[in-house]
């Protein structure tokens, strides 16, 4: 199969087609229309077999994840995702491998109203490298800058899941199988928090989605925003299959610095904390509050029952950690 | 070295400030600002080791190259680039490379006023995937598609140099070392035609950039357009080099089937063609009448003093060719 004849099967006139792209795939570039008084979001993020996925990943896992990781990062700047490109390098064509990594990719796209509105299809080891546009009304997006003293701390959802899902299966934890399912549902299939990014936008001061850990991601808001925090550990949303399968002792490492469960984390001021929440239950936006931002120059103060809590900051670090 | 080290040394801060630039490097996504009236293009390129270039190519030209070729899908458009998302596998960090390949990246981007805005660094086979965008005004951005019967058909520049300067290589052929050299930096470093492109607009029925060789790329235009083409290869451009090196009949396969030159190929009504020869001597942009669109539904007829000619057609297929 050449080059032309794949892009033309599984991308060209697949999934959907949006009004704001004048021309898609096909020519030399793509073109398309951003909408007057908005800015254009763009991220990229990459994919490496053995670095950022087990070989044995499902494809249609791999085609849903590769993009959810890109659409993540444009909830968290609040933006509504557009537009994606999408840079595959395939080993070998393996046709049906093909077909099922691009539908679960078309799945994703569909569901959050985003068009593949180009991208290059090359021969080497398996990489996928996606760069992803969204739009935000001027001056609304959500940056990791904005923390100020006395802002409070959130979070969508329970952290942990996808870490833990990881090292069930490098370290052959006990799981019961109900968990386990869940629990691979939320490596294998993680759902950008979109919507709730949305509802951010004019109430939080910064944001950030948690992709490298809650600490390292945390970590990020305070140094770009030059401000402390202190976060409870018991206030930290877990999921029951965390809670039955670990002690909470061991649930640590995995809410504190595993990453890739997408969640958002976010600030916001005092004067906002109602009206915030009012607009979370009307969208049905799970997020719970987990701390407080201080003075300070950066620095994570922990606590339990009140008191302070020692434990070792880590994060996901590429060229650092081993491959998962 | 992290993750965060090599994008802060190597990316951040360096390269040009673009003031259409709201947020660069460093947040979850880039913001840009598209001017009112004006489209934006996308386009995606991957080059991959072993597969896009050899093992031996110097750091500096690989970045040059990595982006080069994307600005090249930008010209092709009419398009003015003005941001870019780079996404950079490495085997290992090797900081003499990084700031060599950074260096050739920086120097290009420059060259061409675009502002590096964000992408991801991750460890893997050496694997470069950019993501260009660029601006142009509504409505003139030049397609595949709209080649006309009558049109005249024109190259920017010689052909063949890439190709001839790859099989120097593999094949051992003897070229004399001032044009070896020459068609080394044909390769190495291929120079986009972003100011051709830009001259083009509301003159040229449609464009594409030659990266997989004329014919094969020219059968692309043929194709979206519904056309036939005639083209006298005598009128053909190459290089000094190109004709001191071989017989015209071995000249051939380079000239018309192999690509990498990334030179824009464009079709021009009859009514704008000596508008068009001003505007070109005006910018200083060389290009060549090389043939006419006539009817019929994507054939290419080849003409040597007039006289049909039979050559078989072949272009750059990934996935079907030999690797460089």
């Amino acid at each position: 199969m050449k080059e032309f004849e794949l892009i033309n099967r599984y991308f060209k006139g697949r999934g959907i087609t949006r009004r704001d792209v004048n021309l898609g795939i096909g020519d030399d570039c793509a073109l398309v229309t951003v909408p007057q008084n908005c800015q254009l979001a763009v991220t990229t993020d990459t994919l490496v077999a053995g670095v950022h996925f087990f070989d044995d990943i499902s494809p249609r896992a791999l085609g849903h994840r590769a993009l959810a990781v890109n659409l993540s990062d444009l909830a968290a700047m609040g933006a509504e995702p557009t537009w994606v490109s999408v840079g595959l390098t395939l080993p070998s064509i393996d046709q049906k491998w093909i077909e099922e990594f691009t539908e679960g990719m078309h799945e994703i796209a569909e569901y959050f109203n985003v068009q593949i509105i180009g991208g290059d299809t090359t021969q080497g080891p398996l990489t996928i490298t996606i760069c992803a546009k969204g739009t935000v009304p001027e001056g609304t997006a959500l940056r990791r800058s904005g923390a100020k003293v006395g802002d409070w701390i959130y979070v969508t959802g329970p952290l942990g899941d996808a870490g833990l899902a990881i090292e069930s299966r490098k370290q052959g934890i006990s799981i019961e199988p109900e968990h386990l399912k869940y629990l691979n549902k939320r490596f294998d299939f993680p759902t950008p928090r979109v919507a709730a990014g949305q509802v951010l936008r004019g109430l939080a001061s910064s944001a950030i989605d948690v992709s490298d850990g809650l600490l390292a991601d945390l970590s990020h808001i305070l140094d770009m925003s030059q401000v402390n925090a202190s976060v409870n550990i018991q206030s930290i949303p877990t999921s029951d299959a965390m809670r039955s399968s670990l002690e909470f002792k061991h649930q640590l490492p995995f809410i504190l610095n595993y990453g890739d469960d997408y969640e958002l984390l976010f600030t916001v001021p005092d004067s906002n904390k109602s009206m915030l929440e009012m607009k979370l239950r009307q969208y049905g936006v799970d997020a719970t509050c987990i701390g407080q931002i201080k003075s300070g120059d950066g620095q994570i103060e922990l606590l339990h029952n009140g008191e302070k809590f020692d434990f070792e900051q880590q994060g996901f670090e590429h060229f650092a950690k081993e491959p998962v």
